[in-house]
C-alpha cells in the first residue's frame, strides 16, 4: 500500500494489556497545567526500566473541565498492583506541589476506582468541597489552597501500540515522527510516553551477547548495521528509523491514535516507509493492522 | 533589611549534604536537548516520595560542549548508594531513547566517578570512539548511532537550599517565584527540582494529626490558616507563599543561585517579603544567611 | 453582577466595522505554522500606528486543513482600501519565505474575494495544482515548492471589541488577562492583536496637553493617578488594569470571544473587577453588553 | 574545504550597509520580554516588501540589564531616513503596549543618537526618572507605569550577510538551518530577520519574465528545476536549500555570526553543502569569505 509516495508495510503492531489511570490537571493557565503534567509523567518512558509508563493525553479546554480552568489529561500506565502507588506518589510529589493545580478524575465512568488520599497532607486543616459536581478536598497549602478529587477511575487498556517512521535522512524521519506526535496529541485517550513522544532506540527483548540484559538494540532495524547483520529490515533508501509507542484506554483509541500519527508522518518530505513491530503473538493479544486502521480512520 | 520595598527576613536557609551527578546532554537543537533533559529529570521533585531529586542546571552553548552541539546540563541528586542506579535508569530509559542525544560527564574534574555502562545495549555492535577529547561509546540504534561517555564524576553537594517568596496576591508571588527560577537557571551548578522550579505546598517534617505521614502542610506558612493557627508566620499583607528549593554542586553555587533568585523575585510588583526555612540545625550543617548572600552576590 | 467574587461592571464595549481577510497557514509541524503566522501578524497591534491589525485566530488540526497538515488561522484587519496590499505584502514577505508553509483561504464562503498573486515570484516556472479541492499555485523555491491559494474571501467584520481586567496587583491582572487570551484563542473567528494578546497601556482618543497626539494615556484608568485626576475609574482595591481588544469576523464571534475571555479571567485569584470601554456611540455601531454576553455564552 | 563531511563552497557572501538601532527590552520574565520583542520585530523580514528589517539579537541576563530584569536585545535596520520613524512606531505600538516592558538604549556608545519621544503619551502625567544610571521617562498607564529611555544610539552596520544550507532532504536542510539560527542567537550583535530566522524562498533581483517584479525565485538554486534551467547551482545529492540572512552592527559581528551558524549547521546529519550569495560586487562593499570566517571563528 502506498500513500503520498510512502510505502505502508503490510503488517501489524502487536500490543498487550495494561492498567491505566487518567487524570485531568487544571491550572491558572494552560502553561502551568503543562508544567505539572510534564513533571508528573517524567521518568516514565518504558516499563522496562521506569516505575511506570506515563504521558500527556490531550489538552482539555477550560469550558470542558470541572473547574472551568484550562486543563490537560495525563495517563499513568502499569500493572494493577503498582498503579495506585504510582498515582499517589506522582500526584503527591509532582502535582500537589505544582503552582495553582487542581486534579480531577479523567475516567469518571470507569467501573473500578482507586483512592488517592492526598488530603492527609492537610494535617487536619483540610475540608471537603464540591467543584463542578465533583467531590473534592481542599487542602490549605503555602500558596493558598489545593483542590482535588481523590477517587480515580482505572481501566484495563492497551500498551505497546506502535509504528516505525523510516526516512531518507535522520532529520526527515525525526520530523515525520514529530508530526505524528503532534497529531496523536490531538486525539483523546492515547499517550506517547517516550521523550518528546519518540523512541530513537527501539529494542528487542533480551540480548544475544549480554545475557543479563532485559532488552537490547534491534539490530535488524539499525541503518548502520545494514549489510552487517542478516535479515536487515531497513528498506533501500532508508537511513533512519524512529518508533512511536502508543498506550491508550481502549483498542479503538489506540487504533485511532496510530492512524492519526501515520497520516501525519506521511505528509513529511523524506519519509519513505511505515512499518510496525510484532512478535508473532507472544507479546500480547492486540493486533493493529496498518492497512486496516489507515482505511478506518482516514484523515484526507 | 529592605530591598526595592521588599522586606528580607533576618534568617537563614538550612541545607544538608547530597550526592550529585551532573550530566551534559547535547542534541541536534537546543529544543531536543531540553526534551531529553525534561524527561530524564521528571518525577524527581523531592527525596520524600520520588526516587531522587533532579532538574535542569543550565544551558551549555554549542561552542562549549564536547561535540559542538547545543547542550543542557542536568543534575541527579540522591544518596551515594542510590545514585548510580538512578543515573543508569534515567540515561538508559530517557536519554538513550531520545532523538539525537549524546551525553558527556558534567563534572570531569571530580575525584570520584561512577560507571554507567549503556553500551551493553549495543549487543556487541557497539564500539569506542573519541569525541571532543572524551572517551565515548557509539551504539548502533534505530535512528543511527547514540554517542556517550560512560564515566561520570560525582560530588558531595548541597540539597535543600531554599527561600520563600511571599506576595500580596497569589499571582504576584507566583511571578516572583517564576522570575527567580529564570535567574537561577542562568547560574551554573544549581537546580530547582520542583515542577517549573517552584513549590506550591511547602511542608514540615511529620504530621501532628496523621502519624503515618512523613511530611505534611506547613500550617504556619498557610495564608488561609492565619488567625486559625498559633504562631502564623504570614506577615500582614501577604496572601500567598511559594518556596524555591535549590540543590547544587557546592556551597558557593547554592549561595550564588539563591542570591540570583532573590534579586530577581524582589523586582516583581506585589512581592512583599522574602524568608527561608530552617530547623535549628537538625536538618543539616549548611546555613545560608539571606542578608549575607544578598550582599555577597549583588545583582544591581 | 458578581461572578466568582469578581464584580462585572454594568456597561458595554463599543466597537466598529473593519474589513477582514482570514488565512489558513499550514506547515510541516504546528510549531512551524506558528512561526510563519507570528511573523506575518507582527507590527500589527493597532490601526493607530501600525499598517493594519492582525493576529492568530485559532489552531486548525491537521484533519481539518486542505492539505492535512497542522495549521493556524490568522486574520488581517484594516480598511477595505488597504486590505489587499497588506495581505499581499505579509504573505509574500513573511509566509512564502517561511519554511514548509502553504496558505489557504480561511473564508471560502465569503461573497467578496481578493486576488493575491504570489505566483509571479515563480518567474514562469510556477504551475497550477489542486490541493484538497482548492485551486492552488505551486512555485519552485529554494526549499522545494511553495503551495498556495491566491483567492481569499474578505468580510466586513468587527474591530475593537474589548474588556478590562482589573486586579488587586499587577501580576493578578496580568495572569487574568493571560488566561483570557488562552481562552479566546480556543474560539474560532476572533483575534487579540496586541503583544501576547494584551494591552498594557490602553488609550483615549487625542490628548489634552499635546494636541499633535492621535491617542494618549487613559488617565481615568491609570492606578497611579487615582486621587490625582478627576473621575478616576479605578475601583477601590484595584492596582492594575489590562485591556483585551478583540477583532472578529462577525458580531457573534466577538461576543463569544469576549465572553470566553471574561469567564477565564474571573477564575484567576486577585482579579477584582471587569469593565469595558465605550464612547457614547461615537466610535461605532456595535455594542457588547457585558452582562448579556456572559449569560449568552456561559462557560460554567 | 570539507568540514565534518560537508563541503564548504570556496565563495563569499556579499553584503551592504544599513542603519541600525539596537534596543534592550526588559520585562517581568524572559517570556514577556520575548513577546514584546517578537511583536515589535514582526513584518520585518526583508527591505523589499517590509517597512524595515528587524529581529531578536540575543538574550540579556537580568544581571546585565539596566533595571536588573531579564531582557532581550532587538535590532531595527533600514535607511537612515526611515529608521527613526520605524523605531518610534514599533516601540509605541508594540512595546509600550506590552505587559511589564521597559526599554533601554542597546548602543550606548554610538556617536549618533535618535530621539524617540514616547513620553507624550503620558499627556502631561509623565515624569523623568533614573534607572540603572539611565535617564528614563515614567509614563502612567493602565497597568501602572511604563519606564523607558528615549535616546537611542544608531550605527551604520551591515545587512545581507548570508549563507546557504543545502541538504540531502528538505528536513535535513531545515534542521541544519534551525541549528544555525540557535547558534547565531547566542552571538551578540546580529539578527536573522526572516521567519524563525530562515529563508525558504531565496530570491534574485528582478525577474526574467515578469518585468514588474522587484525580486523573483532564484531558479538556479531551486532543486525541482535542476535539469530544467541552465547553470543550476544545486550540487548532486542536494534536494533542498535554505538561506540564512544576517544583519549586524559591524563587519566583525556578522562574520562571527555567520561562522557560528555554519559551524552549527554542519553538525546536522544530512547537511551536504554550504555556500553563499554574491553579485559580483554590485550589491555592496562587504565580502565575507566562507573559508576565512570559518577559520577565524572556529568552534571546535
Amino acid at each position: 500500500m502506498e500513500l503520498n509516495g510512502v510505502m505502508i508495510d503490510d503488517t501489524y503492531a502487536e500490543a498487550f494489556p495494561t492498567w491505566i489511570c487518567r487524570i485531568i490537571i487544571t491550572a491558572v493557565t494552560k502553561e502551568w497545567a503543562h508544567k505539572a503534567a510534564t513533571e508528573a509523567t517524567g521518568f516514565a518512558t518504558s516499563a522496562i526500566g521506569c516505575p511506570c509508563e506515563a504521558g500527556l493525553d490531550s489538552d482539555i479546554p477550560a469550558r470542558d473541565t470541572p473547574d472551568g480552568r484550562p486543563g490537560v489529561a495525563i495517563q499513568i500506565c502499569t500493572t494493577k498492583k503498582k498503579l495506585k502507588d504510582q498515582v499517589v506518589e506522582r500526584l503527591a510529589e509532582c502535582v500537589l506541589t505544582s503552582p495553582t493545580t487542581a486534579v480531577f478524575d479523567g475516567l469518571p465512568n470507569a467501573a473500578e476506582k482507586i483512592q488517592v488520599k492526598l488530603h492527609y497532607f492537610g494535617d487536619g486543616y483540610e475540608y471537603q468541597k464540591e467543584v463542578g459536581g465533583r467531590k473534592c478536598w481542599a487542602i490549605p497549602i503555602m500558596q493558598g489552597e489545593y483542590i482535588g478529587e481523590e477517587e480515580f477511575g482505572i481501566v484495563k487498556g492497551v500498551a505497546g501500540g506502535n509504528f516505525f517512521v523510516m526516512g531518507s535522512s535522520q532529520m526527515a524521519a525525526l520530523m515525520g515522527a514529530q508530526a505524528a506526535v503532534d497529531a496523536i496529541f490531538e486525539q483523546s485517550g492515547v499517550i506517547t510516553s517516550f521523550p518528546g513522544g519518540i523512541v530513537a532506540s527501539g529494542s528487542k527483548v533480551g540480548s544475544n551477547k549480554y545475557k543479563f540484559m532485559k532488552a537490547s538494540t534491534n539490530e535488524k532495524y539499525c541503518p548502520t548495521l545494514k549489510g552487517k547483520v542478516a535479515d536487515s529490515k531497513i528498506p533501500d533508501g532508508v537511513n533512519a528509523v524512529y518508533e512511536l509507542v502508543i498506550d491508550g484506554i481502549d483498542e479503538e483509541s489506540v487504533a485511532r491514535g496510530m492512524a492519526a500519527g501515520i497520516w501525519a508522518a506521511i505528509k513529511v518530505p523524506g519519509v519513505k516507509f511505515i512499518s510496525a513491530g510484532n512478535y508473532g503473538g507472544s507479546l500480547g493479544p492486540f493486533k493493529f493492522d496498518l492497512h486496516k486502521i489507515i482505511r478506518d480512520y482516514k484523515v484526507i
